[in-house]
């Protein structure tokens, strides 16, 4: 293997790779990005097991060949070099010499043929989503699904069809536990359902760092263990998590007793200063709702206490709630709209919040019990 | 005690005394700020036992007043207040109420008596030094001070009279046991030597962020056990170690037998891509010093090895020698100028290196044994 890259190219390529290969792995090769030159120029290919991308690179390769490469270590060393072009060559003692300016590093490398090899998938049934809607839909659930639950289906963003007479139409749904939320875009194509359609949380992080500064078309099949996301340069193959999601529609409350309008910022600033003063572990902040406003306040024991009023529109009768208010300001920041609402049944129902601006999306944050 | 303050006088001064306090404290009062309202302003004062900040800040005070609050949680708390003017008011039930905007804190109070009396210091004696000069001096000599060290003396910089027949001169000296730099100013007045002169570690840090943007002339008086740096509106109580700090110019080599000039920046870059190879617990890389020029290398387990030329004007024969990169790198940074020379003896002799448009800085560099 012998080729020329830009510098750059090569630290993006470096950068994706080693976000995704494990930390501490089981086995230094799974910590290692497979590098593939060909005369299409660099393919390089990084995978914790779970997800495996694949993305190719501008380069201009003398001599093909392939060799994998400790991730973290090589996107270190590529970082810092001083230059534009950076040469890289495999040598016979099966060293990579990587070249640039004056500088001369040779990495060790393990043999391209331990590198694990990437499952094959059904391509036969793909559907098309625009990657802004994508990134907006992953932006408003990403954050709701459960980074690491013992009950093994909330780790993961559930995906379902709700096309309806206006269009075909994909939802992804997150929660926890203690919030749930949905978020659909438009698709064209096929959208072949599988058994279980839970994508886990981190492979729902890494397609949308991937996605960002890309504004195509983009093409997503499930098979019935693993979907494929692809868009030109770009391959993810990702395992589905085999594991039930809940029947959130349960959750949902069909009727409200109460509704509140409110400003979105200033309720999440408001939620910020009034936090301060919430219990570390609960977190939970007073909503003390009624026609006059909305009434926030926390206490903290040997700290003080605070209270804050935001105006809203209110329909209904008063209550007082607590939330946990990250739950709540998470929510917010997930929307766009300047305006919210938020419906309400009694104290411990689920309270669900939509973005006026946006019907596309659903959140629902789940009550605590006030003291 | 009643005032109104803006909003960032009030952040500065609770960012300052934060700062400051021990984060965990054997007492609650050793984590709270103490303030003191009167016709001249808001004096808030914040202590650690070791140092003790009293800054003036701008206020309006409608009833003065005193009384200490836990400065992390206040500092906090003020942070997030959206509004110009804060209303500070100590209640009857001893809570400092604080309003901005339409948000209300209610903060729990410690007794102002309760908090640590600021010990006395003879002022008789003082030296005066331009600020800028005295930020100078802590940049290049505060990085060398040991952070924690058994030697108990090298936990600080050492201070002394360095003044010659061209004027008053005060030197600091700080060092690690394997870096030493020394760096000089004038100054006018009376340094007041007293038995041990060895200002903390911590204490230098929070003088060096108090003259942050201020740029006159501060006062310092050295007692037996204690320093008083002051400026308009700042002073500082900094006790000084009680212990022996070694005879650094022993240290120091009267001559050298090699001499190499070099870019500063060059062989920063350099060291810090190479480095990236070294091995992580030594940091160890060779420097290979001959009239043709400066080969860096380096060589890491499992990973690879590294080199790199940098061009030097060089005088004496060829040697070999190892640095811990980091320790370089970091005199390297202290420096302001574009050319350095490195004085070289034998292969384990120490290194001095000088900023060649600086003669009042010395930095010594120890070097480490080669496998």
């Amino acid at each position: 293997m012998d080729l020329l890259i830009h510098r750059e190219e090569l630290v993006r390529a470096l950068a994706r790779a080693q976000g995704i290969v494990e930390k501490r792995p089981t086995s230094p090769i799974l910590s290692a990005v497979l590098l593939q030159a060909t005369a299409d120029g660099l393919r390089a290919t990084a995978t914790d097991k779970t997800m495996t991308i694949l993305a190719d690179y501008q380069a201009t390769v003398r001599r093909p060949g392939e060799i994998a490469v400790d991730a973290a270590n090589f996107f270190q060393v590529a970082k810092v070099l001083s230059g534009d072009i950076v040469t890289l060559t495999l040598t016979d003692n099966g060293r990579l010499e990587v070249r640039c300016g004056s500088a001369l590093f040779k990495l060790t490398t393990f043999s391209a043929a331990d590198f694990p090899v990437t499952p094959a998938l059904d391509q036969a049934r793909a559907l098309t989503i625009e990657s802004p809607a994508l990134r907006g839909v992953i932006d408003r659930v990403h954050f709701a699904v459960a980074p690491d639950d013992n009950r093994y289906g909330l780790n993961g963003a559930h995906v379902e069809d709700t096309s309806a007479a206006t269009g075909a139409v994909v939802r992804f749904v997150g929660t926890d536990g203690n919030r749930l939320c949905w978020a659909q875009a438009p698709y064209t194509g096929e959208l072949g359902i599988g058994r279980k359609m839970l994508l886990p949380r981190k492979g729902l992080g890494e397609i949308r760092k991937l996605l960002e500064g890309y504004d195509g078309p983009v093409q997503i099949a499930f098979g019935d263990r693993a979907a494929l996301i692809q868009y030109p340069g770009v391959l993810v193959h990702c395992r589905l998590l085999e594991a039930d999601f809940p029947d959130y529609r349960q959750v949902l409350p069909a009727a409200f007793k109460r509704r509140a309008l409110v400003d979105r910022d200033a309720l999440r600033e408001a939620l910020r200063r009034v936090s301060i003063l919430a219990t570390d572990a609960t977190n939970s902040v007073k909503f003390q709702f009624s026609p006059e406003g909305l009434v926030l306040s926390a206490r903290k024991l040997d700290a003080g206490e605070c209270r804050e009023e935001v105006p809203i529109e209110y329909s209904g009768e008063a209550i007082s709630m607590g939330f946990n208010a990250r739950f709540v300001v998470e929510v917010l920041g997930a929307m766009a709209g300047s305006r919210v609402s938020l419906e309400l049944g009694d104290a411990l129902s689920p309270c669900i919040l939509r973005d006026m601006d946006d019907d596309n999306a659903l959140f629902v944050v789940m009550p605590v019990r006030l003291d």
